[in-house]
C-alpha cells in the first residue's frame, strides 16, 4: 500500500480536521494520499486528480462520508478491483461501517496487509430502444425504475432469464442487490439479505394486487423488463444516484456485473452487529 | 326523479350499446337524459352539456365505466349533493358495485324513490405558499404528496390538529378516505376501512424508518403539512387524476370537505360482499 | 381527591422506594393510601384490600408498573369509573406514560382537580357453546383469538353486525380497541388508530391469503366469529393476561363494552409526543 | 423405471377413479406399483407396504394428493434420492404442480427416462437438552419455533454460524427453505425465493420490534436457537406437521440436510408459471 486515495463528503463539519489528521498520519508512514477535487479543495492542497481517475492510481481508497459517498465512489472502480475503506462521518452506516474511532487501527492493518475485506457484487443495467443500446450503467445498491411524477401506475412486463414472470402495475420496481437490500427495497417490504449471499431482490414498489411480493432470485439470473405503459414515461436510478428517462417500449435489463467491489471490514465486526446497530434491534 | 345525467366512458366496447339501452329505457320512463360531450357524441345524441354543469341540472348522476370515471364526476358534485349511481363496464369497482345485471332494478327502485344511498365523505386540500392560498382542491379517495421524479426522498413536516406528529422522510404520503382506503392506500400498506366510519388514514410512501406505520384518525381532524425539503420539488395528487407542483415551504392542508356524495347501492349488497368479490376471499 | 388506591409491580426494583416516598407524599397531603395485598407486603404496611376491591373504595387508581399492570387493573374498574393514573417504573408505556419525573406534578393537578383524561374503550367478549354462555369477558386492548399448539391453522366464519365477512383461515384474528393498536395488533401488520376514534381494529395474524388484511371497523359493531375448524380447538385471550379454550363451533362476540376508562394525562402531553418516543421517530 | 411407489390421500373425492385408471395404465406398459396401506385399502389391492419403507423398493414415488401429503413423502425419502411426482388432486399446489390433465403424459416421458426435476433442499433440525441431543427432525419446508398457547411471547437467542444475530421476541420463528418460502413463511412477511436459489429465510413471526424483519442466509449456515423465555414452554415444529414440546434453555440447531429430494417437473413448466396461476398474477 503505497499510494492511498482520498475522497471526503465536504460539507461535514468534521470532516477538514479529520483529513487533516489523517494526511498527517499518512505522511508519517510514508504513504502518498491522492485527493480528488473536492477533498483537495479542501485542506488546500496543491495538486489533485479527477474522482473518476483515483481508482487507476491507488493502491487503496479510502472514502470519508456517508453510505451515499461510498456508493459514488464504488460505481467508478470498474475492474480495477481496488479496496475501498469506507468510514463514517456521524452516523453508521451500512457501508460505511468504519467509525473514526476504528480508523487508524483498521488502516494499520491495511498497511500491514492483515486485513478483511466483504466482497460485494454489482448490478449492470442497459436500456435498448428499439432494438439499439441507448445508456449502461453500474450500480452498488439497486437499479429502480419509477413511475414519472404525472402517471399512475407503470406496467413492466418482466422475464427472469427469459421465462416470463408477470407484468407488475405497480409505482415501480426494484432490483437490488444483497448489499441494496438495506437501503430503499426494505422500505418497499424487501427481505434483508445476507451481504455475500449470491441472490437479487426484485420488489415491487406499491404493487397494485396484493399477492405480488419481493422474489430473491439468484444472481447469475438477467431480469428483462419491457416498459409497457402507453402514452408515459418512467424512470431508470441507479443507487438512487443517476438517472435516465424511459420512453415505451423501451428494454431494461439488469443483472450482476463482471466487476465486484472489495469492502475492508473492522476486524471481528460481523454483520450482525451492524445491523443491531443500525435498526436498535434489542432496545425496547 | 325527473332528469337523469349520464356520463359514460367512452373508451369502453360495450359503452354505445348500453347507453342506447339506457336511452330508450328512460324515455320510456319518460325520464329525461341529460348527456355530457363526450357521451352525446357516443350515440350522435343533438344536445349535451358541459359536464361540470351536470350536477345542477339533473336529479340523479348515472355514471358507466369505472371507479375512475365516478372519482371524476364525484369531485363536481360539490354542495349539489345529486346521488350518484355508478355502474361498471367490465370490471367489478369498489365505486361503480352496480353491474349491468342489476341496473334497471336498481334504477327501478330509484325512480320509484325506494333506494338506499352511502353516503361518503370528500376531503379537501389546500395549499398555501409564503401565506397565500396557490391551490385548493377536493378528492374522493385521496390526495397523496409524493416526491419528484429526481428526487430520492421527500420530507414532510407533518401536524395534526395542530400537534407536530414526525417529519416524515419517505416517497410520499397520502391522506386517504374511507372510500380510498381500498386503492393507493391498500397498496402502500394501508389498512381497510368501513367506508361509513368517520376516519382518515395517513400512511407513509416506502418510509425510510421502518417503525413509521400507517395511522388512522378522526376525519374531523387537519393534517398540516410542510413540505420541507430543500431544493427539491414535489407533487400534490387528487384522486391520482389532477396534480399540482409543490415548492419548498408549501404548506398542505388537508381534511374533511364540508360536502360529501350520496352513492346508490344495489339493495341488499353489502360492503363485504364486495370486498370479497373484488379480493377473491374465499378462493383458494 | 380523599382515597387513592395504589397498585405496584412488585418485581421493579425501584418500586419499595418510589412507593415510600409516594406514601409520605401523600400522608403530607391528608390523603389516604390503599393498598392491595402484593403492594402492602412491599412496605410491610398493616392493612391491605383485595385488588378487585379497590376501585369501589378509592377516588383514584393509581398504577405504578408497566403496561401490563395498568391492563389488569384497568377491567377491574367496570362500572365504577374511577380514574387511573399509569406511572411507569423504567421504560415508557403507552398506558403508563408518566414518567418518575412528571409523577408529583401531575398528582398535584390531581389533588386540584386540574387534570386532563383521555377516555378509552373497553372490549366485551362473550362465548356461546351450543346457544349457552360459557364466558364472559372485559380487555382494554385486544380479544385475539388464536390456533392451539398442534393446529396448523384456525378457520374462523366471521360475521360484522350480522354481515357474512369471510371465513378466515389464518394463526389467529385479533380485535383490537384504539388502545390495543399499538399493542400485539401492531406486530400483526395493524395500523396506529388515534386513541379517542370509535373504531375497532379486525386483524388477521399470519393469514393464509395474501389479500386478507386489516380492517378497520366503527366500534359500535359487533363481531361474531364461529370457530370452524374441525376437531381442533382454539383459544380466546384477552389482552395477553386471561386465556379461555374455544371448541369446535363456540361463538365468540365481541363489541365495545358499555363501560369505559379514564386514564390521567400528563397535561400538554399529545399522543403523537408519546409514539415518537416509543418508535424513536426521528432518530437516525 | 420397473417399479413405482403409490401413495394417495385418501380422503379425496376422486381418489379411486384415478388411482384405478393409474393402476390399469401402469400394469399396460409392465409396470409393477406397490402401494401403502392406505392407498391399497382404497382400491382393495391385496399386498401393501409401510409407507416409510416405499423409498427403498421403488424407482419412483408417485404422490396423488396435495402439498401435504407430498410434505410428508418428502421426509421418508433421506438418502434413497427416489424422484418424486406430485399429482394435485384438486386445487394446484407449489409442489403438487401436475395437474391429472398432465399425468399421463408427464408419466410417459418418466418412463422413457426424458424428464426433468427440480432439485429441493431438506432442513435438518436438532434439539439439545443440557447438552445431550433429544430430537432430530428433517423438513422440505420449514422448521417453526412457536411460543406455547398460554405464552404471550417467545424469547429466542439467535446465533448464524455462530454469531450472535438477536434476541428475538416474537410469537415465532421460520427457519424455511426456498421450497416453504411460499408456504407459512410468505404469511409471516417473507420473500418468494426461487427453488433452486442456495438460501435459508430467517423470518420472525409478529415480531415484537418493527425494525426486525426477515433475513435471507445462505442454506450453508446454520441457524441456532436458545429458548431464552423463562419459565415457559416452547414448540418445535416441522412443516407443519410433527411438533416437539421445548423447554426452557433448549438448543435447537437448524440447516441444510445432507440429503435432497428430486421432485418431477412438467416439462417446459417454468416456476413463474406456477406462480402466477397460485396468486392469480394479472388477473383483475
Amino acid at each position: 500500500m503505497k499510494r492511498v486515495g482520498i475522497i471526503v463528503k465536504p460539507h461535514k463539519a468534521e470532516a477538514r480536521t479529520v483529513l487533516k489528521d489523517l494526511l498527517a498520519w499518512l505522511d508519517g508512514r510514508g504513504v502518498q494520499a491522492l485527493l480528488d477535487e473536492e477533498t483537495a479543495a479542501l485542506v488546500g492542497a496543491p495538486g489533485s486528480h479527477p474522482k473518476a481517475k483515483l481508482p487507476e492510481l491507488v493502491d487503496l481508497l479510502l472514502v470519508l462520508g456517508g453510505d451515499g459517498t461510498l456508493l459514488s465512489v464504488a460505481r467508478l472502480v470498474g475492474a480495477r478491483d481496488v479496496p475501498i475503506l469506507g468510514v463514517n462521518l456521524g452516523a453508521l452506516g451500512f457501508l460505511t461501517e468504519v467509525t473514526l474511532d476504528e480508523l487508524y487501527s483498521t488502516l494499520e492493518g491495511v498497511l500491514r496487509g492483515t486485513y478483511e475485506v466483504t466482497r460485494r457484487i454489482l448490478l449492470s443495467a442497459a436500456v435498448r430502444r428499439a432494438g439499439e443500446p441507448v445508456a449502461d450503467y453500474v450500480a452498488l445498491n439497486d437499479a429502480v425504475i419509477h413511475k414519472s411524477d404525472l402517471a399512475r401506475i407503470i406496467e413492466l412486463e418482466t422475464y427472469i432469464d427469459g421465462q416470463y414472470v408477470t407484468t407488475f402495475r405497480a409505482d415501480g420496481l426494484i432490483i437490488s442487490t444483497p448489499t441494496g437490500s438495506t437501503a430503499y427495497c426494505l422500505s418497499a417490504g424487501g427481505p434483508i439479505v445476507y451481504p455475500t449471499l449470491g441472490a437479487l431482490v426484485v420488489a415491487p414498489i406499491c404493487p397494485h394486487a396484493l399477492t405480488v411480493r419481493p422474489l430473491v432470485i439468484p444472481d447469475t439470473a438477467t431480469v428483462k423488463m419491457v416498459q409497457a405503459s402507453e402514452g408515459e414515461s418512467a424512470y431508470l436510478t441507479l443507487d438512487g444516484q443517476v438517472g435516465f428517462t424511459l420512453h415505451h417500449r423501451d428494454v431494461i435489463e439488469v443483472g450482476r456485473s463482471d466487476h465486484t467491489i472489495a469492502l475492508i471490514k473492522v476486524p471481528g465486526k460481523s454483520y450482525f452487529q451492524v445491523l443491531r446497530a443500525k435498526f436498535k434491534w434489542g432496545e425496547r
